[in-house]
């Protein structure tokens, strides 16, 4: 007979997405002023707005959860990296161009099968932030896999570069996709699907998008891991909430 | 008839020799682990011990003169930009090894004429405090100089290097010889040269290293000008806070 979940295992699955959107967008707002071309230094500064709006409610529903007086923000910007939850992938710098739209590419397709299957969760609140990000994310994973087929499939300047960023990210999926004990009780509670549940249809849009990019996936199952538990983050991360909490840390509780 | 000085004077005036030395000397830590040999990478430590040590004197006897409570850590870890009087030359970034030699090259020589005209000031304590600081900055400028020499009149790509940096950071020197009304002040106490005075040894003594450098000091007398005052610094100011200022903005008041 299935148990009654623990509540704390419920905030913490809400932080493995919000954090995850927060640090992605977060990344992605780095570029703003310094894309390539206006076109897509707009689409990027939107996408992170997209991330941070998401941000915005899983966190939301964290602080609620949780119930002990802390908001969103608190949550956002008054933790430590040790409290973080999100995937080692959105940690990774930048890079060029190329490498930063692979890395958004690899997350796209992994945020579109979770949210859709989010959207059956049995948790009503969980699965209204999934349809509304859902339709946030199915546009970010259009424009992400057509900029990874241009460039893959462009120049030999791009194309390597592409396949770099590929065999350089690669290693940061397989984290998206392993279960531990929370997301199990979770999901034979009908909260949050199996992680790897997840795979094969990832797999599939993947590979496709990535064969037409001209682009080869690398062989190694190797996988970081330790982000979305937060037994062990990446060094990016202290460095990326040095700057995003400086304001908070520095005028703690500043209001406008 | 001199009139008394208004002790904000003061206070601003080592607060000068302080920020200046505190953001230089976190500069040239940024270099820990990272120069190009072992032996230089001791050095550049070393360096910036001696110039955290020298803040603690000048920012401790700032504390002291203000009387208000605060200690030097609260002056250089609580401040926020605009409240900092360093010179502009020791914000700016490292750059590559050259570009940080001659940086700290530009900077020992003014240290150093000013350090010696300071151990005859009429206050005792910063007199004290010059005269220690004198020892190390005497060191400093001697092996910052061997280093612009031996790149300098080196190969045609460390000549290149270091002719780009002298031309980059000539026009922050300026501001280091530039009095406004708290320099007349206390130069007219004794507790404090005027800054424009130093200028002729100084020229003196870079002009003769430049030459023996094969390197073309710029004709412009250009200067950028606002840090010492705080009127305007740098972007890089507020980056370098933020990194410094983190511990004691995320765990205010915590010890060890």
């Amino acid at each position: 007979m299935t148990q009654p979940h623990d509540p704390k295992h419920l905030f913490e699955f809400l932080l493995r997405m919000g954090d995850t959107t927060l640090i992605l967008g977060h990344r992605i707002s780095e570029w703003c002023g310094k894309a390539p071309i206006l076109e897509e230094d707009i689409a990027l500064a939107n996408t992170a707005l997209d991330l941070i709006g998401q941000t915005q409610m899983w966190l939301g529903l964290a602080a609620e959860v949780e119930g002990k007086g802390r908001s969103a923000d608190d949550l956002a910007m008054l933790r430590d990296a040790w409290d973080f939850r999100c995937a080692l992938l959105v940690e990774q710098p930048n890079g060029d161009f190329g490498q930063t739209m692979m890395r958004q590419f690899l997350f796209d397709h992994w945020h579109l099968v979770q949210l859709t299957a989010l959207q059956s969760s049995t948790d009503d609140r969980i699965a209204a932030i999934a349809a509304k990000a859902a339709k946030e994310a199915t546009y970010h994973a259009e424009r992400s896999a057509d900029l990874v087929i241009r460039l893959g499939d462009g120049t030999e300047e791009s194309h390597a570069r592409m396949q770099a960023a590929l065999d350089l990210l690669y290693p940061y999926i397989g984290e998206l996709f392993t279960p531990d004990a929370i997301d199990n009780t979770l999901a034979e509670h009908g909260i949050a699907p199996d992680p790897a549940s997840l795979r094969p249809a990832y797999d599939a849009t993947v590979n496709a998008i990535l064969a037409e990019a001209t682009l080869t996936r690398p062989d190694s199952t190797f996988a970081h891991k330790g982000g979305r538990t937060g037994a062990r983050h990446s060094e990016h991360l202290g460095h990326i909430l040095t700057q995003m909490q400086w304001l908070q840390r520095a005028y703690p509780g500043a209001t406008w």
